[in-house]
């Protein structure tokens, strides 16, 4: 296909072509959808300011249309020659319009349409990831409400250290998704700006009219100022990758847990056959495959990260090549922050608890802070208490686990978590999610009718 | 000093004392104020609950602002054998104090004392950023207001591409600072929670009280799951870093433009001597080394994200001793970060803006897109009137570059900066930050009273 | 396809499939030949001990090469459901050979032989990326022949500095990268051991002639310790990968001095049209996007490490699913250097250079350190001489830039480059990897026959 | 103190000064020595080339031979107002010798001053490195041969999966050591080229003798282009870091195994009590931190490595004042690696070894691939024997640890470690150490005689 700038001279070098488009057109295969919304957009403001007239719009939607169409059936393939969405787009265009096709890219360069292709896709995959994390939020709320009672050995440096309960743990751990919700909208606001006649970083000589492209699309502000749109190219998404990043040190956190805590010698407990894989030497074998990978994977969530922080940093204001390298980690850390939501879900809602085993922790040594506090209660200064305490650690006896989690009733401890404080963010997260992305699709509704 | 573990046993072998220690002590030199701080709270609430007589918190408090009265004069030094600074304090009272020392360190542990502390020096330090971020804001848009008529050739891919103007580029980095500014409050917001009671990441048995020593140190709220205090660990200081990360990047942008346009080559800006250095072999250098070391600090503040995201990733629940690593990236990036605001906003106000050779880069070919749009503005199809400019370069000519940028009137474009709208929400930041900040002094001077 | 742990029972979920499968199915498809070539060793010692007869050996080979065979032809395809390419072809084999293929995993797992699939796949690539290396080097050593003469200014903190040449920087770039080859054969070595035998981290119970499949397949030596073996997972790749890491820095540092030297304020260097792209919008624009990617791309490879880094770091000994995230990153880096190699070595060849435009920064100021040698060679202190010529910076006059850069003739100055030393180095590593690459594809010849 | 590159002029800014020395002036503490000695080697070649008299090259060695007298006392302390140490000791110079200190920095600049220094303090910290991995190295050793027969279940996912005994464990952790050593001795090869002479980038006028000061200080060679070695600036250092990574990356490994081995519910291992530190809250516990520690720092160094990439990487050409921030990295890497190597040696050494707990994991069906191994031997096709196994795992029985370990012969397995093999190359290793060292001792005495 003919590139856009093509001027009729010397072809690209057959090496520097595969070199720079790299896998490139493969990505773009997720873009095309918001290639096209990004079109249709712009396509009415040019008809707005009598580059199109009516009727020329009209042509312009239905082709675009009729691209959404074909690529639903997956007849409509970017191909190493295409470049990127954007020239298939408009070649696509061209072929079905003459003329008219021509005319798509007054006033926009392909460095703002990628740009507004980027926000777009992030917009429609961090509801998902919302809506992911919302989900697991309630599993797991669900899962500490069932063992509020269901006592756990609590361990510092991973050392027997306290009493502690399933339900302590399961909310830890909510508590961190609903933090790490907070650093993702701070990143969806960021995304939730407009670039799109930013141009190729200049803006236009022609008036176009930068809000109503905004609105039509959906977006809650236009970014103003034409160079800081391609700027923030690679900072926004850091911004939410860092915010994935922080979702995935939470789940990597409960799959170590799992991981270790499934292992035979505790046995707390037990994920069922079909979320394991075996081994294709040892028969009996039964391996916690999905947990070791949202462990692994949070690792390269934080590469990603590192990576788009790498390329932009000390770059040149204005657009620059480099910028595509940012693309694939975005795209990936997206997916596995997905998919490593859904496995930790469907591992909490599955997981077999396994009491008797729970209980075998509770050696008396457990309860030596408990019983320094008793001293501490009957006028001990602490610190002899402690060193009391410390003398005598074969004195300790036995003491009944649940009795004593539910006699720690100060804010937060284990017989007073506190799930109606998560289990009312939960529901009212949910809800402005769902009135936010109802807002948005039916923005993009009204501007493809 | 006596470890406060010390149980009279065999002594800790010195290798592992050495290494456990490293230069942590050096570190917790910044954290004795915070310290004293979370102290005079936890003491007031144990007063309250009964463990502690008003008196004995009074005599408690007194001691605790010696400290801080020490420290203000330099005699008060943590040193290695002190193992950390809640271990010098609580031996301070205890000389101080004798058996009442002993008290104060009841139903908490150093594990949320730390915690605590970071957040209050954190909180401390991000006010710090804010001013600077918001001073430098309002130093480059003085700067951006007073060249909005200033040409400068603007660039893609470092090649020139089209008309721009000084104002437009120093625009640019006030919007980027003022996104970045999002980001830090959402991890400012994340770190405003108070963890202390959660003491080993268990609780307490002890009746304390969790929201009086919160609302005390002025924090908006208690953190609530007493697992979760522990296990944020790493991830608020990720979060906090994150953001400075991106306040790094931004920078790194404007260090990397001043220090290409300030070449001979370029000479569109010239530094004043006193923010040069020299070379100590030839004498003829002027060497940027300030914007130098923003550039590559920036690199460095992206190493210490990646440090504390490696750390925490995959570390079991509860509270283990490689947390211990993350203070180090967290107090150096904040340093940094600090540093680095102060030297963009006087390279900006003491920057010698050379119009000449600003306009040297006006070369016929940097309006070939306005020729574009002045074709399509007659009705060709842009394509077609692309690939005409393209074919006819060389009869480009000169235009004036002052009407150029001012006809560019759309929406953040050249002609049209919007720059009231960062300066209003400058202004808006900074009373915000003023009232958060003088909510929170007032809140230590009470609990200090 | 029955996965290889198939025992009948509830099979995986869906899900958990989806997220641990991943695209690893994809990558898995650039080691078909590796899997083969270890099977094909593999069987010939399970005849050599008896587990297969000479002919059911030789039904096997050939049952082997028809995989190869398909594989040329696009026919042998690892979809999902075929987990990986062990599976794949244990499968292939099951079907074309009955119960014969289902003796070919005896004594080994998926474990050892994906680690011996990445070191024969490594250890091809590594071939690769050498020659790519050294022809880059002899491109720059023949360049830097050419401009020996060619006075170029020479800089620091990018201001101009010192008189230098064309010749220098080129052949500056040249010794980089024959260090970066000292650590990429340190890596070439460690991945030059045979894991075969080490089953899933534990050995076998079998007889196995380790040595055997170590020469069959032309390895340096056995990896001794079977735990080692699993353990070393990894740790390999990233060996490897620092070392293209190491490269691409020298590649990244090329490409900015490219970059910049090619705008047009500089214009020491121009890239022919056919090496650089266009842009949609902007009519005139060329663009080095080739040297924009490889910039952009070094930062890839540095996350990439990273990511193996960080993957494996504190990952308990024995196989973790885990490892399964270091295969991308690996072969991605391979790909990216050569690539980048590849580039890089057309951009020197065809590189237009423009004396004139270089011989602009000759100005008077870059020979003062050279005036403050005179001085010192009469007689005067070099830090008075300094400060003299600092005085009379205006005094300096104009030089001839050739005689300036052919006097300096001490070791590795302008005068004396030293180019015979890298010339031989280039040959001598050319013939070592000639002769290497030579008798490994003599085993490889022999096994298949 | 005076900068060098004062000329009189308007003071830096005190914001600027602060901001770029930084904290280098505490590093370069380090590189008093190195400095000294690079000087004292150029004042030799100056007096050669007959800049200096024989007599004024004697009272400057005497100097600067005084500066290490200083240094040793603790009287030679550099400030933040001396910049850096190669100003603190030139200005040394001209206080002890007037105008002949002022000869001292003839054809040299600090750009190759620092990169000597850094070379000669990397190497002499490199043996001690290389003695610590050799000392840990047969540490392990000792400790795999006194158990070669302890049993010790095998795992693979974190699950049990065949025997494996604590010998097979150890000598594990040893094989890796040494190929961390390949890289290791890579990178100090690297290190070993003297960049003395290369001045700022371009070399000097003067007839310098680049070969004699390499030769005086004990360097392998010369590094040839000046140009290229200020680009090595960095590079240098992240290939040793890299090694460095390599080998915590080998002892975050055994102290993940060390910590969860030593957790009550395993109990296979246990450290004495003063390699443990205790909580200040809860009296029973026993924390290993030092393990801990080991564990996180790996992640630390890692971002060090991290950290000079990103600095380095896409700079341009020459020396850029980004290096600076090379240097902390590069001595936090030096000295966390040296004290882990360390700590685990002593670790090793202490630790108890408990057989009791270790045979508590010989459940039958640990045994299952062994049973899948002896159908093998009869006959049965393996896949075929797997699955038979697979459904009769209740059928498996109790079977000696101790025999079945030792029947596994075949090349590194567990009845066949081969501790010959690395014990002969550490032998080997400590030889070459010894000469390399010695040689270089020999050299450095007789350049300060």
């Amino acid at each position: 296909m003919a590139k856009l700038w093509d001027k009729g001279e010397r072809p690209l070098d057959a090496l520097i072509e595969k070199f720079t488009v790299g896998d490139d057109y493969l990505l773009d295969r997720a873009l095309v959808r918001a290639d096209v919304l990004g079109s249709v957009a712009h396509a009415k403001m040019l008809a707005k300011i009598a580059i199109l007239t009516e009727d020329e719009f009209e042509r312009v939607k239905q082709a675009l249309k009729e691209v959404l169409a074909l690529e639903k059936k997956g007849h409509f393939v970017i191909e190493p020659a295409d470049e990127d969405v954007h020239t298939r787009i408009e070649n696509h265009l061209t072929e079905r319009l003459g003329d008219l096709g021509k005319k798509i890219h007054t006033a926009r360069s392909r460095n703002d349409q990628v740009l507004v292709d980027l926000r777009l896709y992030t917009k429609e995959q961090l509801f998902d990831i919302e809506a992911a994390l919302l989900a697991l939020a309630a599993s797991l709320l669900a899962f500490a409400r069932k063992h509020t009672e269901t006592p756990m050995p609590g361990r510092t440096h991973m050392q027997i250290a306290m009493p502690s309960s399933v339900g302590l743990w399961a909310a830890a751990h909510t508590e961190a998704l609903l933090d790490d919700l907070v650093l993702l909208r701070a990143a969806f606001d960021l995304n939730d700006q407009c670039p799109l006649g930013s141009a190729a970083s200049y803006g236009s000589a022609l008036p176009i009219d930068r809000r109503l492209t905004s609105d039509l699309l959906g977006f809650a502000k236009v970014q103003n100022n034409v160079l800081y749109a391609n700027n923030s190219r690679g900072k926004v998404e850091a911004a939410v990758i860092s915010a994935l990043a922080e979702i995935m040190v939470t789940l990597s956190k409960m799959a170590t847990d799992l991981i270790i805590f499934s292992m035979p010698e505790f046995a707390y407990f037990s994920l069922p056959a079909e979320l394991c894989t075996g081994s294709s030497l040892m028969p009996q074998k039964k391996n916690p495959c999905g947990l070791e990978l949202v462990r692994a994977k949070s690792a390269t969530v934080i590469a990603h990260l590192n990576q788009v922080l790498g390329t932009i940093c000390a770059l040149p204001s204005g657009y620059n090549r480099d910028f595509q390298e940012t693309k694939r980690p975005l795209m990936q850390a997206i997916e596995i922050t997905l998919g490593s939501l859904g496995v930790m879900k469907i591992s909490i809602e599955r997981l077999e608890v396994k009491k008797d085993n729970l209980l075998k922790g509770f050696v008396p040594e457990i309860y030596a802070t408990d019983r320094v506090g008793e001293l501490v209660a009957d006028g001990v200064p602490f610190r002899d208490a402690y060193r009391e305490v410390a003398k005598n650690l074969d004195k300790l006896g036995h003491r009944d686990p649940v009795e004593n989690i539910k006699s720690k009733t100060h804010i937060g401890a284990s017989g007073n978590l506190g799930l109606e404080i998560s289990e009312k963010r939960v529901r009212e997260a949910a809800s402005e999610l769902t009135n936010a992305r109802q807002a948005f699709d039916a923005c993009i509704e009204q501007l493809l009718k």
